[in-house]
């Protein structure tokens, strides 16, 4: 696994396409995240956005519980870098995937999340065990109600009940406030009925745990969240900053980037050596960094469009605003970590791929 | 580097999401393009789609004389694979990727393309230079014309000029037959006028390389192609398949997929493990292979939606044929390579996330 940089390189000097990441705008980030939370939850950031021990390490020495993962595979090398407490916010289904889950409960505080009463019979080891609350998404999840009162006694006759997990994650993209706010707000009702039900049936729930980066002091105010689990906050992406920002949201800094070169040039084009493979276009284009009048309008596997002007020149670099960050750090195996201009680290992304 | 499952496993008992080789449908594709072709051109397959030195070994088996990459890193990973004769059917721009290039120079016979005269000033090592033409993409290129042979006499002072690059990669997603028939069409005028002018001004022109998966045998028909370079013929993805083929194009199998399995179910939907971190989207979303009533209907980044009927139980595993192939494979490190419902080997996609 080569390095694609050195320590003590400039930045104008590393190989294109690389995955950089501008620590003082990323620590940053995390200080921001922080004081917007004022302790009023704990945080547990999600280590699907970054994959990297690294970057766990650093949301830790700010406070964070630990992490969320979506995949076993994920939680193995959170483990493996030394992360002591992960949860992971999604189900867990299939025998090879189990044993790896108990296995790592020997190793690692765990918590998994179920929705269904036969993937429950399967769950093995010393796991929390949370409830996926279904609250907007219309992907997994329980409906709020009785059926929640039911499985949470079933967990109880042979594993800890830890809580539920009430993330939103469609709310995270839409554009207005205000429609951010009727989402989280209609969520939380789900959540406060389903803790009355279950206060009711004398089940204690521990906690409630969820919400992203473009929501989570929505949750905070809500008041029905102990737990929040922001990832793209600590990089912020192209998706993101599309997004309105206002209060009670603080506004987080772009610290990650895809440096790309130009490899050819036309009257009316730059074409740069990043394309999807480099970064990923589920959510739309990378935009330029700092070169307002230039325009990315256009991806193939290994090509990108750049228009509009002044165009820059051959071999000239120019660094992307990812449309999406999380899958366009899991194209990468390293962070070549970057300050005023200088390589100061590189970090691994040891969960590149982890999708088991 | 884990191996996602052994050598004699059971298709069913594969951990998902997998990355799946069907050797049977893969053999008899890698059969096809030799028998279409009936040795009029010399076939280049591009190593771009599979990234894989164990697949570039079955094509050169069968008769392909090399293969090409987009980028130097893929070289890299395909001469330290065994493969001796590579095209880079890209420019190649940057101090570092140059001084690599010409390494791997000294160790294989390498092509690259130039569309700048500039760029050719910076080429060192013993290298085939194309010059690549712009046929209809509006991407990297030389428009055809004088600036052709200008460039060209320039090459022979210093290097041997090696022919033309001509790949008119928007043609081969063009759904009818006709419209791809009328861009390969004008594509020949442009290579055929480029030659009588490099003709004209007395210099050779060893071979023009080009095509892909969705027009080769248009090419081959047109003539005034040496060389193909098709990449997706071997795997066929779902985008390929919404394509009209007809002669005289033969067609390829599905012989590519995704496993996945179902981890949560509710009356309308069953939600899968793999979203797009595990079959790229960019170019629509995966078909359900042999499930006719289902439709993969969205995509999130660890999750899909699937819908119709009758839906699949928790657990249960289906096969997705990937939206895109190539982005696909660069999410995963191996194959796992299925013979009639049993793992017979495991390949590692060595050129995974080889973009420098």
């Amino acid at each position: 696994m080569r390095a694609p940089a050195a320590v003590g390189d400039k930045l104008e000097d590393v190989d294109t396409p690389a995955l950089i990441l501008d620590l003082d705008a990323f620590e940053k980030n995390l200080l921001t995240l922080k004081e917007s939370v004022k302790g009023r939850v704990r945080v547990r950031p999600h280590a699907k956005t970054h994959k990297c021990p690294d970057v766990a390490k650093r949301q830790i020495a700010l406070g964070a519980i630990g992490m969320c993962c979506q995949k076993v595979a994920e939680a193995e090398a959170m483990v493996e870098g030394g992360v002591a407490d992960v949860l992971i916010s999604n189900e867990v289904v299939g025998a090879k995937k189990l044993e790896r889950l108990a296995a790592l409960s020997r190793r690692a505080k765990i918590g998994v999340c179920i929705d269904n009463a036969e993937n429950l019979a399967q769950l093995q080891g010393d796991l929390d065990v949370y409830i996926e609350l279904e609250v907007g998404m219309r992907r997994c999840g329980v409906e709020p109600g009785e059926a929640v009162v039911a499985l949470a006694k079933q967990i109880t006759k042979h594993h800890r009940f830890a809580g539920l997990q009430a993330y939103h994650g469609r709310a995270q993209h839409m554009r207005s406030m205000e429609e951010r706010h009727a989402a989280i707000e209609t969520a939380a009702q789900h959540v406060q009925h389903t803790k009355r039900l279950l206060a009711k049936a004398g089940i204690a729930c521990p906690t409630v745990t969820g919400a992203g980066s473009g929501t989570y002091m929505l949750e905070v105010e809500a008041g029905a969240w102990d737990e929040i689990q922001p990832g793209s906050y600590a990089f912020m992406d192209a998706d993101y900053a599309k997004n309105e920002w206002a209060a009670p949201l603080p506004r987080f800094e772009h610290a990650l980037f895809v440096l790309t070169s130009v490899m050819s040039r036309a009257p009316d084009r730059a074409i740069v050596d990043a394309g999807l493979k480099a970064s990923s276009i589920d959510s739309g284009m990378p935009t330029v960094w700092r070169r307002d009048g230039l325009r990315y309008s256009k991806a193939s596997d290994e090509h990108g469009w750049i228009e509009g002007g002044p165009l820059p020149l051959l071999g000239e670099k120019l660094q992307l605003v990812p449309g999406h960050c999380d899958p366009t750090i899991n194209l990468y195996d390293w962070y070549v970590c970057v300050r005023r201009g200088v390589v100061e680290a590189l970090w691994q992304i040891t969960a590149r791929g982890a999708s088991t």
